[in-house]
């Protein structure tokens, strides 16, 4: 076994929101500091030992970043190529460059995942209007428009029930490059969060069952209620996503349960919200996971002592927590944000439901 | 339900060490924020908003320290009575004055503990030389001599088997006042982590049995291997405890377990090392709990929902983390100490040895 970076150095963070300041705790449950990259407000540097309040295009300000970090890792995945360029040049980042181009781009995503020989929803890309019509013939209807790139929490997307309703649905995405995809006829929503290390090795945790409400995650519950072979299903696809992509940290992919088996709806090359369950039901938490893969310790092993609840806190329900946090077994995080608005993640609780069954 | 301390107020901490980084930790899981006042070196300070690094009779540096809190809280209980004085006129401080009063002197807190009709182990004062053959006969041998204040880790610390010995032993706290306990023939060492909140309310952790080596915690387990009538026994001690003292935060309490009951070995008006194992085996733990008294939020419910062995790194114990972490459910926990010295705590790790029994 190698040794694992040294216990006071410094991990930088892209992105200074709520996964970056839970990153940080667990940074600094490992001995290490945490320094944060975030353009904007920042509750991250609440937790960390620097803050780099600079644009993801100011040069200067990532040279300096990267030489004040010993490794680097990221909260969310639009970070500019250029920007990666310039801190790989100097400084060691996790997960890598290819990761990042993969899960940026819903075309390039879907390809990926279709040449793993791995199921997805049926997709074409869209360049312009003239693509339309055979991109949707390709898909079926209904089907959703969706940006390639920059999307998140159901932003960026559009749903086209009949063909006259198309160009409009179109017009809505502004000219961004983007992609149609069919709908898939599902029974649940489950994700699950593995992980892969410096060395190769892979653990993952156990698949939650989600539900969404409004392109947002409401709840991810564990275990799901699928039949095991489905768990084991889940696990090997995010195995064999992290071996190709030669991946070193914490992924979270999202899947869809059909009849015919389970269907990759995305990946995320980071700790993810439905991961989140882990900090109460398990002795190594995602966020321990990422820093224990990016920093050269042995993963954790993932198993799951508890059953848990999370439910998320949009925007006004963070008045909720405390008459959630009376409630038995529940275990609170609020994230520091300065201001609460509509659709806003402020926060979330997770509720051990009881020992694991 | 009254509202607790608003999300993004700051918590003061006395003492940058390992309980206050891990309760700056916890603090962030709230919304909070923190501030160490630390004369040393302060591994809390990582994961905080400020540190005042000042000295504990600097009265300008703790006035401003008060000011620039909302509240104020302290990870060790050798605080001096002038510090004291100086931040509360400011700022509420928890747990207050009465609970550090206690603790700070062995003879106070055993006189307070008889008082409220717990048992101790018999103890007398010592002032000087003149009182020992009468402290000793009341304490019998073989008794041990402590200084009254500032001792630790079995620091202060003199053993006396015999009469003749006795001068030599009370030679090596260089004239302190002391306090003379005789030996208590006991089975187990147990202790119990309870906690108090701003409303009255008390919850109380199972207690955990615990393992010294040269006078160092070295492992916490739970359940601790005692009959159900001992576990309600160690709690009613504690609530007893939180009550008489107007307790607000989380106390830990030392018993012996003996063929006749408990015995109050020492209290701890703190968060304790006795409690890590709450870190893996409660959906909120010891350091979370404390914040939430303290700022007025519900205490959490204290149920157990994992069996943990909590073992303490001690001095060079540290560099066999890695190899810990790979581990079936092992939790690492690394303190960010810049040395590694013989005796001291490096670390922590809990192991989760199987779904709460």
């Amino acid at each position: 076994m190698t040794e694992p970076l040294r216990s006071g150095s410094v991990i930088g963070i892209l992105g200074g929101g709520q996964l970056g300041r839970m990153l940080s705790v667990a940074a600094s449950r490992l001995g290490y500091r945490t320094h944060i990259y975030e353009p904007g407000a920042a509750p991250a540097a609440d937790v960390s030992v620097a803050l780099t309040q600079a644009r993801y295009d100011d040069l200067d300000a990532l040279r300096a970043f990267a030489e004040a970090c010993d490794v680097i890792t990221y909260e969310f995945e639009n970070i500019p190529a250029e920007a990666l360029d310039i801190l790989s040049e100097t400084t060691p980042l996790y997960p890598g460059r290819r990761a990042l181009e993969v899960s940026q781009d819903r075309l390039t995503e879907k390809r990926f995942l279709a040449e793993l020989g791995l199921a997805t929803a049926a997709f074409a890309a869209i360049d312009g209007p003239d693509d339309l019509e055979a991109a949707l013939a390709a898909t079926g209807l209904p089907a959703i428009l969706k940006t390639r790139r920059f999307g998140y929490d159901g932003k960026g997307q559009a749903r086209v029930t009949d063909p006259g309703g198309a160009a409009e649905a179109l017009s809505m995405l502004e000219g961004a490059p983007a992609i149609a995809e069919g709908l898939v006829d599902f029974s649940r929503e489950i994700s699950v969060i593995a992980a892969r290390g410096r060395d190769g090795s892979v653990a993952a945790y156990d698949p939650g069952e989600n539900v969404h409400v409004d392109g947002i995650l409401a709840t991810t519950t564990v275990p799901a209620a699928i039949p095991a072979a489905l768990r084991t299903d889940a696990v090997l696809i995010a195995s064999r996503i992290l071996n190709a992509l030669d991946y070193v940290g914490v992924l979270g992919v999202e899947l869809f349960v059909t009849p015919g088996g389970l269907i990759v709806n995305e990946i995320a090359p980071r700790v993810h919200n439905s991961g989140h369950w882990t900090q109460a039901g398990c002795a190594v938490d995602q966020f321990e996971q990422h820093i224990r893969a990016i920093t050269g310790w042995p993963l954790g092993d993932g198993t799951r002592h508890a059953d848990v609840v999370m439910e998320n806190l949009i925007g006004a329900d963070v008045n909720r927590a405390p008459a959630l946090a009376s409630e038995r077994g529940v275990q609170v995080h609020i994230y520091g944000k300065s201001e609460t608005r509509a659709g806003r993640k402020m926060g979330h609780v997770n509720r051990v439901t009881g020992p694991a069954r």
